[in-house]
């Protein structure tokens, strides 16, 4: 049998493709913009496209792929490998696209939520191995998850499980999303960070961030370039979101009560600005019991972690 | 093999043991107070004792006992059959309670936390039948849960999984036993409705509950009693309740996505008074492919979860 699994990472903006080996490395990758606008169907000649230079610049045959694994940024079924709804793409719905790829490619399509894909990939190649429970946590644009229970995915009733962005922190706290009200998610994401900033600068607080931003909405990036020179708003703000970080780790304990945690996704780019804030918080705060086995760590396959997590869906 | 398993439900006043068949059934029972200010020496004494006269009471023989499961009411390291703490059982740390049973019954003895026994016991033989995934959670003088996965009870990396009551649910919010603030424990369990209760009363609001009460501290059940005959500021105060639940039911669903969540504990005796404010709360809250899929119920073992659940780590 064939060691080499085809990993893709599906996004509203790129769409990436990796042929991935058994050690989790990517041999070779094509990654295009997705052009969502342009429908399923352009998007799905576009996945097919990119697999098929993915096997020519490596020499790999079609015939030898073991299967393909795809993390889907949204509602999926994945028992039925159908994609049930995409927010970021538009005329995604209901779309058997495993079976699709399927019939064009011969071997086994799986899919996975992007977020429990990267968790797979962190437990098998990165952050996560050797840890039997495990949650892997995203913190970027909105906070996802993936959990790992006795050492297997564990996806929940309808593939929903681990929806880490979406615990409710803050039950007074303001609109998230989804609907509901103070999610972790909207207290902790890169775009609360922003959000943050701009509500206090709109508030007539005086602070590099606005020259930072220019004339471009503020984002999480500029904040932290801010705190890295001193800013004190930017301070205040990663100290805050440091702190949020912190509850939702201690919740996470709380109900999963895991050997390790893992934190991927952009903001975990700036690990040293939020690492020792989020944790006084996470020592003052948590059951003891629990993070006393419990180490949180910062994730290591970056970026790589969407085609490699979707690979190991194969693998 | 035997087909009684012996099951004890350890607590801080009163400890109750059963002779379980195979199908959940008790068939014989002995309750006595647990005395725990003698120390733990005395306890284990009359754990043997009230083992020894339910077998005499039921004509079951030792040596026909399949085993002694006991839900332990704190910090346990179930592997290793050790109580590590319990905080109202005095001299409880480090007690090697299954070798110390073993070693008189000379049958396998394991401990659980009393939650966990009791969510095994609702997903073997009462509300959590049939469910995969299934969370248990009760609601009393604290809110402890217990959670099986793909099946199978779900411990944790330190035997503290599903910890469910100290899910921080205000992040802003007072402070709960364990020494975190806002934790659903603190605002959801039968001492929180009474604690409000006695907040309102105390800034000078009448109500029934005061005359029920009388000279005793206000409980919960006086809360209850007064909402049953129409008292404003006891209908309020439930009100609030069923929202905070309905709230730790939205955070359940968006960690574990189970196909079920039952509520046990004495607070889930009063059903008609929050369901269904808590289920409005669930409806208007929770991600909806989550909610989708699961019922929330009442569980069905009432105060025998504890024996059954307690046998059930051995059937």
């Amino acid at each position: 049998m064939s060691k080499i699994a085809c990993g893709i990472d599906l996004g509203g903006t790129k769409l990436e493709v990796g042929l991935v080996d058994d050690n989790g490395n990517i041999i070779a990758r094509v990654k295009r913009p997705t052009h969502a606008h342009e429908g399923p169907e352009s998007v799905i000649d576009k996945i097919n496209d990119s697999i098929m230079t993915a096997l020519e610049k490596s020499n790999i045959k079609q015939r030898d792929l073991r299967g393909i694994g795809i993390g889907v940024p949204g509602l999926i079924d994945a028992d039925m490998g159908k994609v049930i709804f995409l927010t970021n793409l538009p005329g995604w719905r209901d779309i058997p696209l495993a079976e699709i790829m399927e019939e064009k490619f011969h071997i086994p399509v799986k899919l996975g939520n992007d977020a429990d894909a990267a968790a797979y990939g962190e437990y098998l190649f990165g952050s996560g191995r050797g840890a039997r429970n495990f949650v892997y946590m995203t913190v970027s644009t909105g906070i996802g998850g993936g959990v790992i229970i006795e050492g297997k995915l564990y996806r929940g009733a309808s593939s929903g499980a681990a929806e880490i962005g979406h615990v409710v922190i803050d039950v007074h706290g303001e609109k998230c999303n989804c609907g509901n009200y103070g999610c972790f998610e909207a207290l902790a994401s890169g775009t609360a960070i922003a959000r943050f900033a701009k509500r206090a600068i709109d508030r007539g607080r005086h602070s590099l961030i606005e020259e930072l931003s220019g004339d471009e909405p503020i984002k999480a990036e500029h904040v932290f370039e801010a705190a890295g020179q001193g800013d004190r708003l930017a301070l205040d703000i990663i100290d805050e979101e440091a702190f949020y970080l912190g509850i939702g780790i201690c919740n996470i304990m709380a109900m999963y009560n895991p050997e390790r945690i893992a934190i991927g996704g952009g903001v975990s780019n700036q690990w040293d600005m939020f690492y020792h804030k989020m944790m006084e918080t996470v020592r003052d705060r948590a059951l003891k019991q629990n993070a006393k086995v419990c180490r949180v760590i910062k994730a290591e396959l970056g970026t790589d972690a969407g085609v490699v997590g979707a690979a190991a869906l194969i693998i």
